[in-house]
């Protein structure tokens, strides 16, 4: 057994069954290893943007880290934007690096980089293997890594000749630690403000967005009089009929300080402290009103759901029944506004949907328009790297078999990983692609805007991506997905309906 | 005057008149300058990695270096992979990336990370600016760091604060340091090596392999006997007819190593020590023959064609003519092979084409094919970070008005940066990008049959590039270049006369 087979044994061992590749010439021999051991789903992408974007998709949809194989360090380079989105989401996940052999990365080939040093910045674990020998038990760690709570991104650079060196061994699984209960002191500190009754909010992230997490939320609120409010991005929601609607720090720092004015007491429930994501010119950095407390229910790997039973009982909060979200709208008619979009998508998302958001500005008013949509999961880019969506929903869909994918995206932004849509085509996956096709970084000209310049032909034309037009349809055509678009509600509710009765990919492109 | 207004009149003032950007919030303020203050010529693309590509292409082109324009650490990711590799071919370029205000940074915002960290591997030069008043100064610095000799990447950071605020002051334009001469002892060296007769082979790199370069190169070789040899990349030749033909050292291991065999001293002419790109179990590390003597006659910052002159006179060495190409060929008839499609190039490459080349296996005998060709400039990618050619082509074509520029391009590569395609027809570019469908990674084949594999259907899954095959007319269209295919050299060299008789872009998809 060599190295690579040791490798791809103890990640089998360890429960990880699926591999996001783009694998060049050093891993030749872990792709041979994974040719000789069954047991191992490789789907392969065609840029490390996709397969780093699909291992955070895949991860936050299964519950458990994807492994992924890239190439070396510019190929870890490729990979870095959507691992960085992945940090931001506390994604499980383990990287594979293949990398000059340990005796030739002095001679400098012209492939060598600062692979580690590019790795820290997206890493909790980073370890570069030293021998065949003892590969399978730094694997055995990376995945003990990347599963402690709250779950992280472990990378094990894999020098080609620890994979293809005889004398591999099987590295045993290692325990993950029990993710630890909050502290019984917030729990009693966070009630007492609670009873206070001053105007105070829930602030919901990580897990406490999960069905369960947020009818605890919400017993709680309905106890208290507390309001509740989830992070700006999620990297899963609960939502839809019978699940607790909540609404998100707007992303405008305007509207997200005003969202937040009220409260005196902010209460993080699996919730990092709210930032504004640019700072601006003589507005805040923060949207919490002046004087407003911040209080800790959990930290990042206390369990939040916990936490948040132990506060209803610590209040004595009786248990209280999830509001009615109202009848499922009927799809919109005319045309395509974010308003319309919304509610046809909140008509027609079949039951056990997964949405793959990145519609930026489109689709800032999807989420309360969705409130009374079929039982669904909501997934955002959690560290504004842009391309996050496509490859997310891409691994969502291997991730969730038999749950419809639906991929609000921006059309700029889907531009950076582009290349999802073939891999969608080779697995045959379930997702459709909703392109909102604005032609331009419109959120961008809304910062232009909040400059104060009058923009003039350079800085329009290096935000508009006209001239000429992106044909999503073509493109999509050109990667083996089918495609078409519409101009009004009617055309995309048919192709909206229609692309979730088959099997396998489709794009909609909307002309916004 | 603010900050971003200095940093724009200085880059100007430097000599910078040409930006590739893809720009974000933070950079607003510097869009914002380049609107209001005339002369650069800004062009857009719609991914990192095309950005910094054709930054590179442009620099080798032009002779001077262009800027770019990033958001935050991961649209500086997003860009790694072709300034690596840019470093490697010794490109001047400055980076300017836009990221947190200095005061945000603290808050770690979702799109906080690492930039700094991430552009150290990449860049010779790094530094965050700290302040509007030295902006301007800190751009100077980065653009005498660029241009020195033998030419790096210079990286600033600009935190937003120090872009809108008031204060800026323009850089004075730094002085460049000459470029150094030779050691006369090294020339002296040589000299003496070049006189025992014994097998000896000038190995050219950097400037040795323009026009001028490779005209005195060869008159040492005629004088003495020597061979003369290119590295393996080359960011540059002059090639075709009147130029003095040179072999590459072969890419695969085993040909390199032949190709060095007889020679008993290698003297680097602007090259680096040669070594093969991979390790493989029991090949060796280098090409040189065991036992065989290195002499270093330039360092990469000394002028090799300075250096070859003053060896011509110390050895006495009489101008030589340049060998006679022959006839340029007639345009090949029948199937598509490496062949025919070299002897097509040769045929219908205009004076002053510039081929950027990433055909990878498919075009390793392009070289000696096209020696007879008309006069043109030859440019690799130079780091083996996949996706160099789309980039490379726009850049260059940027560069270098009123050359056609022949992007012979592999498809598997080509997909890591295909965007590279719309700015290609956003700025009306004169590519001509030729496709090489082989629908696979077949680099990879040969690399996986190297290591005795017998390959099975999970490998040759993750090696394959069909299922669904790419429809590259489909992609092209798709970003508003025309295109088409063909399957015989008669209908290549039809496309290819046709996309040089007319402007813009033009894709050439050949199955292959």
């Amino acid at each position: 057994m060599n190295g690579a087979e040791s490798l791809v044994s103890t990640l089998l061992a360890g429960g990880i069954d699926t591999c996001f590749a783009n694998p060049g010439t050093s891993e030749m021999h872990f792709v041979a290893a994974l040719d000789r051991i069954p047991g191992m789903r490789c789907v392969l992408g065609l840029f490390e943007g996709v397969v780093s974007g699909a291992a955070d998709g895949y991860a936050r949809m299964a519950g458990r880290p994807a492994a992924t194989l890239f190439h070396c360090g510019p190929g870890l380079a490729n990979a870095l934007a959507n691992l960085h989105n992945g940090r931001r989401a506390s994604t499980r996940m383990v990287n594979i690096v293949g990398d000059q052999a340990t005796y030739h990365r002095p001679l400098d080939a012209p492939l060598t980089a600062d692979t580690e040093g590019w790795a820290r910045g997206v890493s909790g674990w980073v370890r570069t293997a030293t021998s065949a020998a003892t590969v399978g038990r730094d694997a055995a760690v990376a995945i003990q890594a990347a599963r402690t709570e709250p779950g992280t991104i472990a990378t094990l650079i894999l020098p080609a000749d620890t994979a293809w060196t005889e004398g591999g061994e099987i590295g045993a699984k290692l325990p993950v630690p029990a993710r630890t209960e909050a502290d019984p002191l917030a729990v009693r500190n966070v009630a007492a403000v609670l009873r206070r009754g001053e105007p105070t909010v829930l602030l919901l992230g990580g897990d406490a967005t999960d069905a369960a997490g947020l009818e605890a939320a919400h017993r709680i609120a309905a106890a208290t009089g507390a309001s509740l409010m989830a992070m700006g991005s999620n990297a899963r929601m609960a939502r839809g009929q019978g699940r607790v609607f909540v609404n998100r720090i707007p992303y405008p720092v305007d509207q997200a300080v005003q969202a937040m004015a009220g409260f005196r007491h902010v209460i993080l429930v699996g919730a990092r402290a709210p930032v504004i994501f640019f700072a601006y010119p003589g507005k805040p950095g923060s949207p919490l009103a002046p004087g407003a407390e911040l209080h800790v229910l959990t930290r990042p790997e206390q369990d939040p759901r916990a936490a948040l039973a132990r506060l209803a009982e610590e209040l004595g909060a009786p248990r209280a029944p999830v509001p009615d979200a109202g009848p499922r709208p009927e799809p919109a008619r005319g045309a395509l506004t974010p308003e319309t979009v919304a509610q046809t998508l909140a008509a027609l998302l079949p039951e056990g949907a997964v949405v793959a958001d990145e519609s930026i500005t489109y689709g800032r008013g999807f989420f309360p328009g969705t409130r009374a949509a079929a039982p669904h999961d909501w997934l955002q880019v959690m560290g504004g790297a842009i391309g996050g969506g496509p490859p997310m929903a891409t691994g969502a869909a291997v991730g969730a078999p038999g749950r419809r994918v639906i991929n609000t995206q921006a059309d700029g932004s889907a531009m950076y990983t582009l290349q999802a849509l073939w891999t969608q085509a080779r697995e045959r996956l379930d997702v459709t692609t909703v392109i909102f096709a604005n032609r331009k970084y419109q959120i961008l000209l809304g910062e232009l805007a909040n400059v104060g310049a009058n923009p003039g032909r350079t800085a329009l034309d290096m935000l508009d991506l006209g001239n000429p037009d992106l044909d999503w349809v073509s493109l999509a055509r050109g990667m083996g997905v089918e495609a078409a678009g519409a101009e009004s509600c009617e055309g995309f509710a048919d192709l909206l309906a229609a692309s979730l009765r088959r099997k396998g990919p489709f794009l909609i492109a909307l002309a916004v």
